[in-house]
């Protein structure tokens, strides 16, 4: 008997988040390979967010936040600071809503980034590579424009949205095991807990994190956050330290935290590529690369995997095509 | 008032090819990209035979074929020669319906073809990079082992199973204007024909060829089968010649072939992975550069590009990330 747990988001707030944004997102489809599931041992259901809008599934827990905002709030704009996938996700859902965006992002952002969030309407102020000179730039934002902040993870409308694909995952698959997903800053690991709990018969949820920034599994281990220090990692999704909403319901609720190397999500990325001929980040084949150095743990289980975005900068790629 | 037009292949071959096929290869998905629409100024379907069993359209061709054989010629085995998608194809077809599958390949061949071929179950002869030496290769085998030679492309049966991917297309959207695949030795040019012709209200059918091979161009022209000499192009699955059977539909059917450059398939290949987070091969990219590239050509129509196939060998790019 799986004891019950009191979490702070509710099983109608997910659902309500679900309604709300349905319509301002893909419904992403459930991929599988026979030939991975041979190599794994077990069998993997990914949910494909890499094919989500903007190539993540950020693009859940934006849509969720900004739709929620007041009128005046949607007239005065959002703001946020990130130089990832979140910036994407916030231009685009902003817009969708009529909403200004100001994004701050770091001077040395990947030009591929930045063009991005552009195309989206995004409207781009540049600051020092810091953490402090992104969070003084969306303070001056918020103090000139009195626009809205929508932070990443540490915020429940966020965390609501992004239990929305695991949400789907068991809709479209009611028998799996257990849940696996990465972990940077929170928002997904929680709100797979959450609707593994509501809708998945309280499964167990599992999270991969990389060697190079395995705050989260030190703050399981403390049962403190333990902020990321230096993280170095080729998953650049997953280098920031866990949110305080994010923490409390990862304490509760993750049964496990497995780490990888670089070299094994760089494998398992390979595996994704060639195997479902799709593209995901690296951050997105950590949990890939958990299951296969974890074979025994998960041995013939049916597990469902959230392939987490596909933005990768395939520049170099392509220039060493044209050049041969 | 389209004029009628008297095919070999009929319609009832090609339905037949379906149902028999059907259990054995993946109904692939329709693929669409808002993105890929505002920059191409038309609506694009895009046929996912990147995600078809072996990664390629050539699973259906190969299956019709070797389904169809008799107890005795299954009990024999099936030979082909090919370095490519076709190779992989026959291998996994033919352990499909428990008979042998000799495959004739060059020993330059790339290792991860060979690896795939064997994986499959395939009984690898090597021979030298010649289409001498491959037909010889397979002659010996044709000579000891009685094995039936499934064709590549230049076989109805082969045809007729490639035709299944432009129906399955129609069937999901009935409302195209236009198909255009790629065009190499033309199985799937004449089954793309056949469907549109008999499913598809008679919509014309395009090809897309790169400069660097553009026998099938010059084919069409001169309404004669001009054999490809010294093909140079990335797109390595269109460098064949037409075959005979395939010219006599490709002549009557098709409303034209457009060329483009190796440096504009790599474009639009870089397009399709990026927008559309899939991978596929520089072949599969061609039938976008071609629209791209005549813009004026297809302005707001609704086209269905087949997207054949997506093994590329990505080890040198994982290599170099692996190596950052």
């Amino acid at each position: 008997m799986v004891p019950t747990i009191n979490y702070s988001i509710s099983k109608s707030d997910i659902e309500k988040a679900h309604s709300r944004i349905r319509a301002h997102i893909h419904r992403t489809p459930i991929f599988t390979s026979k030939a991975i599931n041979l190599i794994a041992g077990c069998e993997l259901f990914f949910k494909c967010e890499n094919f989500q809008k903007v190539g993540a599934f950020k693009m859940r827990g934006a849509c969720n936040a900004i739709i929620q905002l007041s009128k005046e709030q949607k007239k005065n704009g959002v703001v946020t600071h990130s130089s990832g996938n979140h910036a994407q996700a916030v231009a685009k859902a902003a817009a969708q809503q009529a909403c200004k965006a100001y994004i701050v992002m770091p001077r040395n952002a990947p030009k591929v980034k930045v063009k991005a969030v552009k195309a989206y309407g995004g409207i781009i102020t540049f600051c020092d590579p810091t953490l402090e000179a992104r969070e003084e730039g969306v303070a001056k934002i918020i103090e000139e424009k009195s626009a809205s902040f929508i932070h990443p993870f540490d915020n429940d409308h966020v965390i609501s949205g992004q239990a929305t694909a695991a949400k789907e995952l068991l809709e479209d698959q009611a028998d799996l095991a257990a849940i696996i997903c990465p972990v940077g800053g929170g928002g997904l690991l929680a709100g797979s807990i959450l609707s593994a709990h509501y809708f998945g018969n309280k499964i167990p949820v599992y999270a991969g994190e990389p060697v190079g920034a395995d705050d989260a599994f030190q703050s399981l281990q403390k049962g403190v956050i333990v902020p990321s220090k230096n993280p170095k990692t080729i998953a650049d999704g997953l280098l920031t330290s866990l949110g305080y909403r994010n923490f409390e319901i990862i304490k509760k609720g993750t049964r496990a935290i497995f780490l990888a190397s670089d070299k094994e999500i760089i494998a398992a990325m390979q595996l994704i590529w060639e195997r479902l001929k799709i593209i995901v980040e690296p951050s997105c084949a950590v949990p890939l690369a958990v299951v296969l150095k974890n074979k025994a743990h998960f041995k013939n289980l049916k597990l469902g995997l959230i392939l987490s975005g596909g933005n990768v900068d395939l520049d170099s790629f392509f220039k060493t095509i044209s050049s041969t």
